[in-house]
């Protein structure tokens, strides 16, 4: 049984009859996502993926997994935005958020080249010393500043540990025929997986860019995949009652006109947490455009009601929440009854953790009802791989029916381009020296 | 040289003029907490912190943090909102985003109590198996829900490790003289610090409840206070053009009447990403309340301009950024130039990635205010313990002000009392019998 929508703590802000107005809204955008008639429609090759995915490479990847799993301590992976958070996400949802730390028989797994610190690359340079380590790059174009660096620095630590075999510890995943991370990627023999030309970074962790560090983690990706498909086959009709993903992109839109202009996801398990940072990508990038868009947030309660809780119940009225509750754990902890009541919760004694951690959700719930915030539940069984990937779906597909609601194209991302340019322009590379001049004036 | 604040980038956003209209205003916010006649003063003894904290009891810490060292492999700390936010920024601001992986002579560092998540502290005892551990409480009270739960784990797993000697490894941060906590601390032995009176959680970083861990992670708690010991100094007079700290505040309030209802601290160091999480707190829970403040968001970059990116630059245009860049790092790394230029790079051989970083830090700058989004600018010299007392001070103060300026009660948080009220009716505690029935009725 996978997630289900609850809608029951929107009653105060959204009448029955406003989601009968938007049911045409639906159908319209669900015909331009599925007829692919709609803007961006070169990228949406991510809608089928789960039922049509390259099963050769599938193979391929599960194999190479378990390769890199006896052949290194460390697999470092090396990619930006959407070629790390998506594994990022998944690897600690599933396995924890101190994955790295935990006894295990699967390496550790870093993930550098997603930021210009040379900071960051030191700590991990003196982490990897005295350890067997892999490479895999994820690169669309291999161009992009934040990972070739990175790359550059690694390649040279794998050359200085393993001399010319060092070349069989390098996986890449990029474009299928193009682009200068395959042309070397052929030369210098590194094992190869395909980017597809129609999923964009922010969809594209069921692809070979999620999928290879995920299962270098023991993760099943078959549950995985299992998972999204139930939902590409749930989510395919096209009437919000009968469609929870669809039903999700409308709330989103309607409490967007009532000026709720912030959504904050909040889970109840903080190895949830970088699934907030997939989902923040996923939703900024795809609707934040053309001086539009609900701005996306993330929390880990009941972490952060110790810390924007106070906000959410009694600040600014501009926001919402989407709760994501996990129903049962694998483990369970039982209170004692202590002989002395020293922190008074002897009343507690002989109910687990997971029990009060449902109770802190459901009195958050009213509270924060009560507070006038908007909360839109999602309540799912248990967290594992199939539910997981069912999860994933249900965001993806949302977003791209909230966007197009929005009346902006979920797949582009114009605004990254702009500090890039900006960037290469004052770093002096060659084809912007035009630029360089009047930037540079500015900043004095 | 400690922190410097650029306002060059608000000019299209507000005038010269503007600052002139609000100097009395500061002048007067700055008497109501100087003079403690404003709301919530009782909360106010943060502000002489630096020059006045307890000498005695600052060497005590630092004694007790070497024994730590030398006691365990492992450093537990039990506490939520501002009994770990302080310290888990301050340690991986200092030394690592990874500070539990690097190779090291002081104990890994970590943090539990803020959440109710099973799986969160089952994966710390597998952790902590076969390791020498230590625990430091911290609860004023005593009675909090999140650290009472994991601290009667942790007890118990003291106890069936070390058996009688288990109290020498508990170190309880909490009330000087009252509360459970401060009872069973003198009854079983435990080792106390204190959390004054006067000090809010949030404000609690440079006390015992700060310090001690920061401590025992090899850092100079000596720096880290003569640090915010000059920016106490610098940071006193009370006209604004000679005050970094109260222009901060001033320019935040003039943003919010302008419809910037969104805060983004941004830096682009990953190390700093808890730092984000401990400003907002300080800011959420300070000006959170009576359907007021600029709701606090934090991003790295450049890693999020790979995901937050497209929406500051283009998005709804409600939003400002705060730029926390440090100008130097201690290590650095220079780009080699490669035989073939792959990866299109090669024009930056012979630089340093530090550089590099600037120059994304710059173009992203001129890029984010062409989009329409004020940045306010902080510019550090270098990370370390003098530069980030100085820096935590900065906010603290500049919080403080801020939430004068807006209206509120900066200190104080009845809206976290709301869940809290809810979840104990949900859990049956005695007290709260006639709320049950009400709150079990909507959950149907």
């Amino acid at each position: 049984m996978p997630l289900s929508l609850n809608t029951k703590y929107l009653e105060d802000f959204i009448s029955k009859g406003e989601y009968g107005l938007i049911s045409n809204e639906i159908k319209r955008v669900h015909k331009l996502l599925h007829h692919k008639t709609g803007v961006g429609s070169e990228f949406t090759g991510w809608l089928n993926l789960p039922s049509c995915y390259n099963k050769e490479e599938f193979i391929q990847i599960k194999e190479t997994a378990n390769k890199i799993k006896n052949m290194c301590d460390i697999l470092v992976v090396i990619g930006i935005g959407g070629s790390y958070l998506g594994a990022r996400a998944v690897i600690e949802a599933i396995n924890s958020q101190n994955y790295n730390n935990m006894p295990k028989d699967t390496p550790d797994i870093y993930f550098i080249g997603n930021s210009i610190s040379t900071d960051s690359i030191c700590d991990l340079l003196k982490i990897c010393e005295d350890k067997d380590i892999c490479v895999n790059i994820i690169s669309k174009s291999g161009t992009t500043t934040e990972p070739s660096i990175a790359f550059r620095v690694f390649r040279n630590l794998l050359e200085s540990k393993y001399g010319r075999e060092y070349n069989k510890r390098i996986f890449c995943t990029t474009d299928r025929s193009k682009g200068t991370l395959k042309e070397i990627s052929d030369k210098e023999g590194y094992e190869t997986f395909v980017i597809p030309d129609d999923v964009g970074g922010r969809y594209s962790v069921l692809t070979a860019v999620g999928l290879l560090p995920i299962a270098v983690s023991g993760i099943s990706i078959d549950k995985l995949m299992l998972g999204a498909q139930k939902a590409e086959l749930d989510f395919s009709v096209d009437e919000i009652d009968k469609n929870d993903c669809y039903k999700y992109a409308a709330i989103r839109n309607m409490l967007y006109k009532k000026g709720k202009e912030i959504e904050i996801l909040a889970t109840y398990e903080p190895k949830m947490s970088m699934f907030g940072e997939w989902y923040k990508q996923l939703f900024g990038e795809s609707e934040g455009k053309d001086k539009k868009g609900i701005f996306p947030s993330s929390v880990t309660f009941s972490t952060d009601l110790h810390s924007m809780g106070q906000f959410i119940q009694d600040g600014s009225r501009n926001l919402f929440e989407t709760v994501i509750y996990i129903e049962s754990n694998k483990q369970e902890i039982t209170l004692d009854k202590l002989s002395q009541d020293i922190d008074g919760l002897n009343f507690l004694a002989g109910k687990n953790i997971s029990y009060i951690n449902k109770k802190a959700f459901e009195g958050t719930l009213l509270a924060h009802t009560d507070g006038g915030v908007p909360n839109i539940v999602i309540l799912i069984p248990e967290m594992n791989e199939f539910e997981l990937g069912y999860l994933i779906y249900f965001f993806e597909k949302a977003c791209a029916i909230s966007a197009y609601i929005l009346g902006v194209n979920p797949f582009n991302q114009p605004g990254v381009e702009s500090y890039k340019k900006n960037m290469f322009a004052l770093l002096g590379k060659p084809g912007y020296e035009s630029e360089f001049e009047a930037l540079s004036k500015r900043l004095k």
